[in-house]
């Protein structure tokens, strides 16, 4: 029984799935490209093996996790299949349509079910990991409306893993995971951005405060990453970043009018109304029969997965209260 | 001696001014059309003199400072020209041009000097002023480059009075503090507004974490009030506006190109420079003579006023190290 659980990738991500992997009782083991890395997790503790190679690294497992960066991915995805694996695959990026197509690609053999946690720090590398960082946080795992038995039990096997370590598991397809992370952090990253990057003179900066600051908090991350993420999902985030001109067009033929208020009176209203329905309240959870149809319409009514009952035929989820 | 500081509006901004021009020692009086504010405020301390009637309160002050919204401006001029008020007018509306306009329309006898404090909070009206609303706020007070003696000695007036309050008086022209607040205030508001009004779906609300959080906080906003800051600076927001469209639409093209992420980091990095330059540190005090010129390019480069001296030749001011 191959009953280990392989984390490839141990960043702020892949180090804190690490942990909590162990702290929740499964035995696990890593592998990172960088050697110092591997010594750093070999030394914080002998709960985990860390092995100094993929080959090694996935020889026993039964579900390997990939935490690395999507342009890694490929040759990643190499080394698993040289090394012969054949079990479940999941990962942690945060496109999810790309990586079903490299997968499909690369290692159509492996059994695969997306995964991309909603987890973030400011911090980055195995050091800054925390076992705590998915309690309650929401982890998109993906499935098709198509699939077979075999993929829906993979599924499960990838939620009650997730579900064991505190997270939401949201199903989503791939197409509507990278739709909704465009809109809800891509886009935020490329407006934060533009904002900054035109309120740059010292008289801006003196009289910056809340909304500034609140507005371009993210504009701080690494150029270099924040770019790899936009990329990497420009199929999806063009089409959104499309329709957000279009409203802030909108908005600047709004102003031209006379007399404009009464008119972005409603144009702001939209997103008034959006923004203070958010968070949504949480309705209590119940029981739903297993089927891709009832899992995908869960996730895509803003609902999730709290729990997989032992005999696999229902899952535990919450819907929001309309 | 018309020593008299009266406050015209006491919702937030103009309560907390009442309170902390009183705690400051300054003789107060304020107005409020509404006759249950003026009762709350009246009751709230004896230390100030709520009055009846606008004529009543500005009836023997030096000093009148607006702080009514920008469409209950025009009654409220008009209200201080019946009562036959000539001395020095100011106010804390958000937009400057504006105003200057229709105090030059409606009021062209009175002395007056623009103010803007950067000074907010989630909450408004009368009983949620505070006297320290203001330590340490950036206070945008206006000045023309070409202004007489006699106008730039009633700038010192109101700079020696805002900076006994513990603001940092921020010396602007009209034109170019609107400009400043469309690009920190307004267009932060509307990108926040459209990312909310777009990511309005279940599923984005579950995936939703600090990336959206942030960049949308100031979407919660009242959309009548906001319209109405946006549409009475739409002059200086247009333009300010079509840049960020532009600048957007540049990163659209970016993302169709086949391999964008070099392209995209290079369009972060403009905004990501800018960020984490902010907020800027500050350089020591130093004195500064009296000149609109002077105080002018202060304010531009990113300094501020925080003294006047007793002579009235000099400020003390900071600037920001470069």
């Amino acid at each position: 029984m191959r009953s280990r659980t392989c984390v490839i990738g141990l960043g702020l991500i892949g180090g804190s799935l690490l942990r909590a992997l162990s702290a929740a009782g499964h035995p696990v083991s890593g592998y990172d490209a960088s050697p110092d890395v591997r010594s750093l997790a070999r030394t914080a503790s002998a709960k985990w093996r860390i092995a100094e190679t993929i080959a090694e690294a996935v020889a026993d497992a039964g579900i390997v996790i990939l935490a690395v960066p999507l342009p890694a991915l490929p040759a990643v995805l190499d080394g698993i299949a040289a090394a012969g694996y054949r079990e479940l695959l999941s990962d942690v990026t945060s496109v999810k349509e790309p990586v079903r197509e490299l997968v499909a690609e690369r290692v159509p053999q492996l059994r695969y079910v997306g995964g991309h946690p909603m987890a973030g720090k400011e911090t980055s590398g195995f050091a800054a990991g925390d076992p705590d960082l998915f309690t309650g946080c929401a982890w998109a795992l993906t499935l098709e409306p198509d699939i077979g038995p075999g993929q829906l039990d993979d599924w499960l096997s990838m939620a009650a893993l997730v579900t064991g370590l505190g997270a939401r598991v949201v199903p989503v397809s791939p197409g509507e995971h990278d739709a909704a992370v465009a809109l809800i952090s891509h886009l935020p990253h490329l407006a934060a951005s533009g904002i900054a990057a035109l309120a740059d003179t010292g008289l801006a900066a003196t009289l910056a405060a809340g909304s500034y600051r609140d507005g371009t908090r993210v504009a701080g991350s690494r150029p270099d990453l924040v770019a790899a993420m936009c990329g990497g999902n420009a199929a999806a985030l063009g089409p959104v970043l499309d329709r957000f001109i279009a409203r802030l067009t909108e908005a600047r033929r709004l102003l031209d009018k006379p007399d404009p208020v009464q008119a972005l009176t409603r144009w702001f209203g939209d997103g008034h109304r959006a923004r203070t329905r958010w968070p949504p309240h949480q309705g209590p959870a119940s029981e739903l029969p297993v089927s891709a149809e009832e899992l995908l319409r869960t996730g895509r009514d803003g609902g999730w997965v709290t729990e997989v009952a032992a005999d696999r035929r229902t899952v535990l989820a919450v819907r929001p209260l309309s």
